[in-house]
């Protein structure tokens, strides 16, 4: 076990996530959001939305699912969903080993394990967190006038090859939703079809 | 029970909380900090330090009291700790009522209930978030030159009057790093003694 000195570090080494700069906007912010406020507001979503879901989830592991699943974005920068992502995964893994490697061994792999298991995305937990993680970013550019996806030049096909897999399967009722505000945003033009 | 629909204006509403700056600064990165950053990294920090200390607690509720234990500033705005006080209860009561009557009633009702909490200061789980919520910006302040401090001219015994009790009972372990800290601030000329 690890003293709370020797844990100071990974403590200061997690700050720099504040530092990462997603695509999204926040909402009538101005500027972009960064993925330390992005992993707080997905664990905000993730316990809001669990209670709407008829799912036999362990809520806790979710929540901390969340809260973890971009940590590795402080070495490896911030994948657009739309990017190629070929190199994504060894940096990602590389910087998760580092990362958890900062803390006691128990913790280390507890973190790390919690990590693997959402990008595996076969649990129930990793497969809830997973879709409300790609409907944030939908429901941004809703709000936001279609920012990443005007800047990206996606259209509404690349939107659905993307995310209505991973949604209608981690939590299918936010699929029905996901689907409307879609439609009604190429009808207001802040999508292509 | 509400619906997933339903829940989209408090999921949009508490994007607000990204809009609100503390006194803190972020670590190398020129800003101040955000509410909704702050809270991911208390909620991590408390999963970090729960591993360091030999504490009877619920970490599941501790980790969701980090995640909403500021929601209120949404409406009430970050009050810096040596600011007069006299307003914010009532601010942030009012907050927490419109806040969480967006939700169904009874995570509404779970969600006031563990802000209560956490404000009322009472549980393990409350004295334990607490005293990492206090310890946070003196780390802040120990790695960006006392930043906060000097703006405000904040001596060694106000930050004692403030954080020395909270800390010690709800972590003595973190208590001892602290204070270790605040003297090498003093030392470092960042902290007026």
């Amino acid at each position: 076990m690890k003293e709370i000195l020797e844990l100071l570090p990974f403590i200061k080494e997690i700050d720099q996530l504040k530092k990462i700069e997603r695509q999204a906007l926040i909402h009538n912010g101005g500027r972009r959001e960064n993925t330390a406020e992005h992993s707080w507001h997905l664990a905000m979503t993730v316990m809001v939305f669990h209670s709407a879901a008829n799912l036999k989830l362990d809520l806790a592991k979710a929540v901390k699912m969340a809260l973890l699943h971009d940590l590795v974005e402080i070495d490896a920068g911030d994948t657009f969903v739309y990017d190629d992502l070929s190199s994504k995964k060894e940096k990602e893994t590389k910087a998760i080993e580092r990362l958890t490697g900062m803390l006691s061994q128990n913790l280390g792999e507890d973190f790390k394990n919690l990590w693997l298991e959402f990008e595996a995305n076969e649990s129930a937990e990793a497969k809830f967190v997973g879709a409300i993680d790609r409907f944030l970013p939908v429901y941004s550019n809703c709000l936001n006038e279609g920012y990443s996806w005007k800047n990206h030049g996606i259209t509404k096909e690349r939107v659905l090859a993307r995310i209505q897999k991973p949604i209608s399967e981690g939590l299918p009722a936010l699929w029905e939703v996901t689907a409307r505000m879609l439609d009604q945003a190429v009808q207001d033009g802040i999508l292509k079809s």
